[in-house]
């Protein structure tokens, strides 16, 4: 049987974050025309932290997201739309008005080992006949067999996919290699695969996850996401056509959009810097960074040794205070050597 | 037995190729000078097609190589510093100059199907009591067993470490791991690997040559490399610290050089782009980028499918006719169909 992997675009959510949510009705109608006419298959729009994200705390879009979504869904008439939402963030309103825009695909998110809160979107994502996704995010921070149990609540709840999320773009191959294989091993429906380049590893992981089985890969294109980015797509619909692996996508015409039109509205081109990297290296939140810099510089301490401690601590969203008695008990340490 | 990688820095003489050989004695004595309080081992500094590379073909350097290395060698005090050259450019007399600077390794350079020109260079450089390395050149454009072969002449010749080099970086993981597979159970001296991220996989491919036993790698800081850039050295080390592998570079001094001075002097963010990625994909050399441009718009063609032809055709530098010709062809069959 001939290998065919299903590509979802996220450079009109993901890379929202990129250019601080400040998309225009304009720039997502030009781009969601050009991928349609490149035949890619899934267009994902939402704020960057998904449904209802436009907030002092995630950052306000330029734009209201359904404005945007409805842009896109008026000059699509080959690619379906896709919208991420985080229980907690974004409401079932906020789902069941994308739906009626014209919204055929919902990817309801929750960190690795809080799947269990996605239920109800889930489902009602599933009665309004949407095709939904499961969004295990920061999968590195849970052991296999956690992540092999959260994936099945969402099986449970309906979700036709489970994707494995890298938020922090921390896993190395051979971790994605085996997670991948875990959930092919204990689940029926499609597994998915989102990375991001902080590691320089998002094509290097993507294609161990295709290898290992997963058929639903996110890209962005010119590598229009959070932090480094994520998998390339006119890259990875190269590497995918070497290998002869179909995704219909027009590999000629995805470059152009690529080069002519997203490359121009990236504020800076997406490259690993020392913060994209110290985020992957550490494998935590990239909301972490300021909080960490801000706290190294009160104590004294080098904010990289801070943020690799929270990652040991696996510290979570929601637990910033961490941040500074960390960097309290790194410089207490310090001065007890010193 | 813990692994041990010893990493070559390429950025001083790959780099020189993404900043038009514009290097200064100062840019060079203070990149140098950090990358040595770093322990990095191997400090690569020549023009970018080696020594001698300085002329009307391969674009005039700004300044004189050997005034480069001088500069380099002045400051180091841990790092050892190594030259590529490429026989037919570069001589034995330059080599003997640069032995007497203080150049502790030379690295011969041939296409991968001419190992034999490098006998004479790699001998000399033997007896000059340097260290020597012979670098295989496309070596996606040969069958593996032709490598093997070609590394072998290599080896005979008295060559201390063997590298493949995916000058293209056309280069998949799966190819990677059979190349590097087959040169150590055929060869007894050290295996090395120079990548190039214009497919993204510089990382997944680094990895792959290190799993099957590759122990000489090329990186670049800040990815400063000839088209997108080589395996980015300061996110190579947090990987291989992740994986518990040696390297004996310090992490956060490589990551400030690359933030805090490598980056001041690029020209532009080494990112993948429709130029680089059209060489990965193709697997054609960089030089014929240009050319294939003038001719696709004289005959009307695109000028990838000119540089996918040459790639099927296995075309190598000096034959650069036939870049007219296959567009003269594709030309022909589009009216054809038409």
């Amino acid at each position: 049987m001939e290998k065919e992997i299903i590509i979802t675009e996220v450079a009109l959510r993901d890379g929202s974050h990129a250019i601080g949510h400040q998309y225009t009705v304009d720039q997502v109608a030009t781009i969601a025309k050009a991928l349609n006419e490149a035949k890619v298959p899934y267009i994902e729009v939402t704020h960057g932290d998904g449904l209802g994200g436009s907030s002092l705390q995630y950052g306000f879009s330029k734009t209201d997201e359904m404005k945007l979504i409805e842009a896109a869904v008026s000059v699509v008439d080959f690619s379906k739309l896709a919208v991420l939402l985080l229980p907690g963030i974004g409401t079932i309103e906020n789902l069941k008005e994308a739906s009626k825009i014209g919204v055929k695909m919902a990817r309801i998110a929750t960190h690795v080992t809080e799947a269990d809160i996605s239920k109800q979107h889930i489902e009602t994502a599933k009665n309004l006949g949407m095709e939904t996704v499961g969004f295990l995010m920061m999968s590195h921070m849970a052991p296999v067999e956690k992540l092999v149990e959260q994936a099945k609540l969402m099986e449970s709840y309906g979700a036709d996919t489970v994707y494995i999320v890298d938020s922090a773009g921390a896993l190395l191959p051979n971790e994605v290699r085996e997670r991948v294989k875990a959930l092919k091993n204990e689940l029926a429906i499609n597994i998915g695969f989102h990375a991001h380049n902080n590691l320089s590893l998002a094509m290097g992981n993507t294609l161990a996850a295709i290898e290992e089985g997963a058929t639903r890969i996110d890209g962005s294109i010119r590598c229009l996401g959070a932090g480094a980015g994520n998998t390339q797509t006119e890259v990875l619909i190269a590497v995918l056509e070497r290998m002869g692996i179909k995704t219909g996508i027009d590999l000629y015409k995805l470059m152009d959009v690529s080069e002519d039109i997203v490359s121009k509205i990236l504020l800076e081109p997406q490259i690993i810097n020392r913060d994209s990297l110290t985020l992957g290296y550490a494998g935590v939140y990239s909301s972490f960074l300021l909080h960490a810099k801000r706290a190294a510089q009160r104590f004294g301490v080098d904010s990289r040794d801070i943020l690799m401690e929270l990652g040991k601590r696996k510290v979570v969203g929601g637990q910033e205070d961490m941040i500074v008695d960390v960097a309290a008990e790194l410089s207490k340490e310090k001065i007890t050597i010193g």
